[in-house]
């Protein structure tokens, strides 16, 4: 496992800043505080899955969402509260005990108690110029899923993860790795079942492995997976597992993986004498999260901005590789560094492929189809860090592919 | 009503790039396009409200979703094409009649068929630093619950809105004003219900309201308003509605009102003496929606992020209004512009309001509370506009109120 140190006195958690998937424990295990309390009536159903009536819903043609409303009025809520922090968390109704259904989020735990699965919507604003959804909406839903999955499992304390055992021992997850495969990128207003679950990692780590697929054709669209480790919140280093901790999490791993990959190769470090460079990226307010930390997928936005335009436009990423080194503070100023690999520009035979024909070049150029076969490589390497006095900061190290759009909606207006 | 002139030739529609919400028809009157088709099987529900097997779902237990499952299977779908655009129109499955349910969207048409009404869970990925729901997430969902609204009247063509009788007379819609008003803002994790409808805005003109509640308490946390016009899309200016469209749109009109507006009061220009000056503001690919213009969010975002950090971190914005003057093109290069009313100022004695007694200031400081209290306008006038060479051309004004944080919701990382 790749060794990850850093220095004492950082002012924020790797784990939280890392990545928007450290917001919350990504082995379906986060932490309990005793001090919060669940509303009157929860919406637990029983793990037997037998029918429990407060939280049954019939959505049967236009009696619909009544029963959800009927069973959300039952729970005794003082209304003058609202602006107090035990209202606030009856507001979010976390539960205590594992559900198998979540009727809201649109959510089921499968496959004898472990996996998750949610059904979920491509909105209207997740989309990119093209209509189909964004890499960055892609990030955002595994996040929410592998979320709502510690969410279902009753176990979920206050979002930032960890089991009892770990908070015992002082331990915070943090993600070292992500790999995101996307053959497909679903379309605006189409239905997908996003699925999420965990496994082992080595001796001392933990895989979340993620499948998004079109509820209609079943076709996957992607596949991804993430490694994680436990780090010790005070000396800011990498931990053993814990055997108690072992023993908690242990029953939720499960073998499948959503990702075959091969001896990992570590990706190469770049420095500024690369072909794209932007510097003083500063993040916003309205660019942290909950734990005031720069989110990850800024991150991807920053590291996927600094490749023109131009190839954006004609190119979908089809892997993104993202290897964690360190956090990097609210107010670090941060630079985003991208070199092509030449040896990926793609030849010059699928214009034939396409088309079933050869074409002129000025007919591909007055289509604008000739900017689609432009001679752009493929793959690129990425690499985010803070310039230091020193020695620059690295904060994550990328390798992304892309295949040329084939298809393009229309736009019709 | 607001006289709006947009030079012929400019490149994109004025409405479809003003704002996101223009991505659709907010009448509830979507074209058809004749050329595109529906699969095999839509999930339609009969007005009557009759159940239909055919997209009728139990979500009771652990058999929650599989009724679902089971409906999608059932619709035949050619795996090998979906490269192609009429599988991509089968994967969105947009509907051909109106519906009154959508469970996948979890939506219902109510209020005699007329007004729409949606069941959303807000989102990890949608909160901000304070694990409360962001404006741009407010501003998503009212987009995203107009748009569904359309959908669900089964006249929802290819996203870009406009009656046939509209596309007959070569109009489109414009937004001209907006107002949106948050009393609270949804926590993480909150399950709200979104209400849409539309109405008469004097005679040439449409309305559009939202009101986002608590699904728990039924408070009421967001109410908006919304005036649209007409547009030919050929002179660039205002046109009145005409009988045919009229006849079209208006069965769809109710009354009710979202918000009680006074006497409305045009907001001031601002020029770039103001206060605060965010220049060479560029859209990156990534801000670009699906007709390729910059989204009315980003706007927002870049009106807000003028204003100082420290504001934003004490401070909830209250109510915003935007008046939408032009379009911006996508390679423009824009300017955001703000100056606080000084006037708005808050006065010294709601220290002693929150707290009970009043608490020396070293206190105060000590414990983080003094950033709090600190001395800030509350109302603030923005403009978005682009540098001309001989003239500046508005974009959007926008006037802002905000009140201080009563209630953080605790860091606990």
């Amino acid at each position: 496992m790749h060794r990850l140190r850093v220095p004492q006195g950082t002012r924020s958690l790797l784990s939280l800043q890392l990545i928007g998937l450290a917001s919350f424990s990504p082995s379906g295990m986060a932490s309990i505080s005793r001090a919060l309390h669940c509303p009157a009536k929860c919406c637990s159903v029983k793990e037997s899955g037998g029918s429990n009536k407060k939280s049954s819903v019939a959505v049967n043609g236009s009696g619909s969402l009544h029963g959800l409303k009927a069973a959300a009025a039952e729970v005794a809520y003082p209304l003058s509260a609202v602006t107090d922090k035990n209202a606030a968390i009856a507001r979010q109704n976390i539960p205590r005990e594992k559900q198998l259904v979540d009727p809201f989020r649109q959510g089921v735990i499968i496959d004898g108690g472990v996996r998750y699965r949610q059904t979920v919507v491509i909105r209207s604003y997740e989309i990119g110029p093209d209509k189909t959804a964004t890499l960055e909406t892609i990030l955002n839903l595994l996040q929410e899923t592998a979320l709502n999955h510690v969410w279902m499992s009753g176990l979920l304390g206050d979002g930032f993860g960890a089991t009892h055992g770990m908070m015992r021992n002082d331990l915070i997850w943090v993600v070292t790795r992500m790999h995101v495969l996307v053959d497909e990128y679903p379309i605006w207003g189409e239905v997908v079942e996003i699925d999420t679950w965990v496994g082992a990692s080595g001796k001392n780590g933990m895989r979340r492995d993620w499948l998004i697929r079109s509820r209609l054709t079943e076709r996957v669209f992607c596949r991804a997976t993430s490694t994680w480790a436990m780090m010790n919140q005070e000396t800011r280093r990498l931990s053993k597992m814990p055997e108690e901790v072992r023993d908690e999490i242990s029953p939720w791993f499960i073998e499948t993986r959503a990702v075959q990959e091969e001896a990992l190769k570590k990706i190469d470090k770049l420095d500024d004498n690369a072909k794209y460079v932007n510097s003083d990226l500063k993040p916003k307010w309205s660019d942290l999260d909950m734990n005031h930390h720069v989110n990850n997928v800024k991150y991807v936005r920053w590291m996927l901005e600094t490749i023109p335009d131009q190839f954006m436009e004609n190119h979908q990423l089809s892997s993104i590789i993202l290897e964690y080194r360190r956090e990097c503070d609210s107010s670090d100023t941060v630079q985003s560094i991208c070199e092509p690999d030449e040896e990926s520009i793609p030849r010059d035979n699928n214009i034939r492929f396409l088309t079933g024909f050869s074409l002129a070049p000025e007919f591909l150029d007055g289509s604008g189809l000739l900017g689609t076969f432009d001679k752009w490589p493929t793959r690129y390497t990425h690499l985010l860090q803070v310039k230091g006095e020193k020695k620059d900061k690295e904060i994550v190290r990328g390798k992304t592919s892309w295949k040329k759009k084939m298809f393009k909606f229309s736009n019709c207006d």
